[in-house]
């Protein structure tokens, strides 16, 4: 390392010693040798220390000796039991209102489909250029085949969607908003609720893509009014590569939610197997297949821990990290060409942050080499995913001075 | 046992001492006390003795290790790894046909709206009325939203559809045959060759489910000349409660396939995130969100059984399995008023039966409190699922005995 001296008003070991959610680090598996510095917990969580016994027992009990009776005895609850669960920990959804399903992806299309069904009068989609991709193919994929058009908000690149975009292009031709709370790319934090508001005079219906929020900061679904929302359980909720996906519905939509993907689960009774197709009242209307039972197993584990710390304690360190990654950036990166592509304003920044420059594509695989894991943002950006109960201020110092490095040695 | 002279040709100890398959039943996790016979291995297949500490070794390997690198290096591939893995141990299928993704029911829908698109100048999917529910509700949703009816089959309860009913109901109208392989309920065992032929002649294309067959007889879908095919893993492959699913697409569809869940595992460059949507060429354009990577795990392991112990081996098995689960039938209920309602001929039969009377309700339950576990099927059917590498000719003896005595008790 050629800089000794802190770039930042605090070195990394003072913001440990202080960090009151520290002792949470031991709680995750230890990765050994392999990994130096996790910086990308906002694309696929670390398991927790005891996500493999916890799966052992899974194996050994409800599916190795209930068996099929398993099924009656709890797993046809488990998606909606897990989903309260969520929707009470980190969503703010009352009971009823919030299901494990499929992935993001394919309760995008469905959630998209039924509120588009709600609006059969309006035309348009509202969405954000900056929007993750798969939420704007698959809504161009629906607006095709449902005779819509997309009308593109076009935010800066380095921050994210106000209120203000919004209000200017929604218009009695917009039927749905779909929105991502946090930007995948520079983690601006959208105003989930003056949106929602917005959107529902303008008589349009919300979905919100919390894929960068949920478990990252408090979200108050049903006192924002949010409509529908979604998002996956991989990132900050520690579920595993490709776990199912959540999905909201607000209670007042149930009963009219219209899920294009008719399968059995979804069905009034899926075991009656003679009536004919018949949808099933509340949330187990919006399944189809057969629940991911085993999959959502490491999740079940990491919402006991985000209870325990509590997402207002949770926010704050992430903040913290936010803020301690972008000073160090000020102060150890800037010189080297590096530009901060995130908010300032802690008030509108998720947690993650993303940098740019245009060596990041191969600097990032040198990095990985050396067990500094952050990720690569097309077309030169490193994002940095700070995962408030998983990652210290040391992870975050070790891995811009090792960007630092790396820069200088090309320079 | 009121009973005390077999009422089978041969004793179940007598077949299991000559069963070549019978070391594979050691590799499977021995769920103690909790159940004396396992007759549901077609609903929720039993985990391996290694399950456990596979998933263990995931969670600490790739997973806790590895992490985010962990898709660049395997995971994005897996899905079509395994997937050329099980199309070659089960399915008959050359590389780059077989994707694992999603579930049964929103593969069916995938393939389903795709197959009806290829067809757009016809108006039927033709189906039978005895096909799971979640096949017949996810047909006549798509049909709906498509402007095409359903022609109903009427198969025999206790049999299925066979070709001559197919060749009468196939016209210029047909679009898609979407049809179960084994009849979930009978186990009657479909000529998929000559209906997927048949089918061809009509100019129509057929969608399998082969759900109650995949990995319970050998499977030829190249050599059939199969369109499309969908099934699950967690029956007869073992993949554990609510494991995703298989979709087989023959070569010659995939150029025009088009997969109505456009989300960005299904892109041309899911990392690319900038151009706009184009489809992946081959198998990846049917995916969507992003793969279920950790729920895989069990499915690998076990399919290595399948090709341990081969296709052929497993099939003989079955049919012994079946065979003696009739005999028995024969021989123990018949007089207290129990039907037979699956095919007698072993041939057109898969590796479950279904026995009926008025009773079954009650007693499956009472059997589960005993460990005794088969599965119960609407209005009055018991389902035997004898899955050929877990399930002993001594379980099948032990089952149908206390299904006479708690018949004989009631009676």
């Amino acid at each position: 390392m050629s800089e000794q001296s802190p770039a930042a008003a605090l070195d990394a070991a003072t913001l440990d010693a202080a960090d009151p959610l520290r002792h949470f680090r031991s709680r995750f598996f230890d990765p050994g040798a392999q990994v130096v510095a996790y910086l990308d917990g906002n694309s696929l969580g670390r398991p927790l220390r005891d996500t493999a016994a916890y799966l052992s027992e899974f194996v050994a009990g409800a599916w190795g000796e209930r068996l099929i009776r398993a099924w009656d005895e709890q797993w046809m609850e488990v998606p909606f039991v897990v989903g309260d669960r969520l929707g009470q920990v980190c969503l703010g959804a009352a009971p009823g209102q919030t299901v494990i399903a499929d992935s993001t992806s394919v309760l995008i299309y469905k959630l998209l489909r039924a509120a588009v069904a709600e609006r059969p009068d309006r035309v348009e989609i509202l969405m954000a250029r900056s929007d993750f991709p798969t939420d704007r193919y698959l809504a161009e994929g629906v607006a095709a085949e449902t005779g819509r058009t997309i009308r593109w908000l076009e935010p800066p690149l380095d921050s994210g969607v106000s209120v203000d975009l919004v209000q200017e292009a929604l218009s009695d031709r917009t039927a749905v908003v779909l929105l991502s709370h946090i930007a995948y790319r520079s983690g601006y934090l959208a105003d989930a609720a003056a949106i929602t508001r917005a959107a529902h005079e303008a008589g349009a219906v919300v979905i919100w893509d919390l894929c960068h929020s949920a478990g990252a900061l408090p979200i108050e679904l049903d006192a924002w009014g949010v409509d529908y929302a979604v998002g996956c359980t991989y990132k900050y909720l520690n579920g595993g590569p490709g776990s199912p996906a959540f999905a909201y519905v607000a209670a007042a939509h149930q009963a009219t939610l219209r899920n294009p993907l008719t399968g059995w689960m979804g069905a009034a009774d899926p075991f009656d197997m003679i009536a004919p197709f018949a949808p099933a009242t509340g949330m187990r209307r919006l399944l189809t297949g057969t629940p991911p039972v085993l999959a959502m197993q490491p999740l079940i584990a990491m919402l006991d821990l985000v209870a325990e710390a509590g997402m207002p304690a949770i926010r704050a360190k992430s903040i913290a990290l936010t803020e301690f990654a972008i000073e160090l950036t000020d102060g150890l990166l800037a010189r080297l060409g590096v530009t901060l592509s995130s908010p300032r304003d802690a008030a509108v920044r998720g947690s993650h942050i993303t940098i740019d420059h245009p060596d990041f594509r191969e600097i990032t695989l040198a990095l990985w080499d050396h067990g500094i894991i952050p990720d690569f943002r097309p077309p030169t950006g490193i994002r940095l995913g700070l995962s408030p109960l998983s990652t210290s201020f040391a992870e975050v110092e070790v891995g811009i001075t090792a960007i630092h490095d790396e820069l200088s040695r090309r320079a």
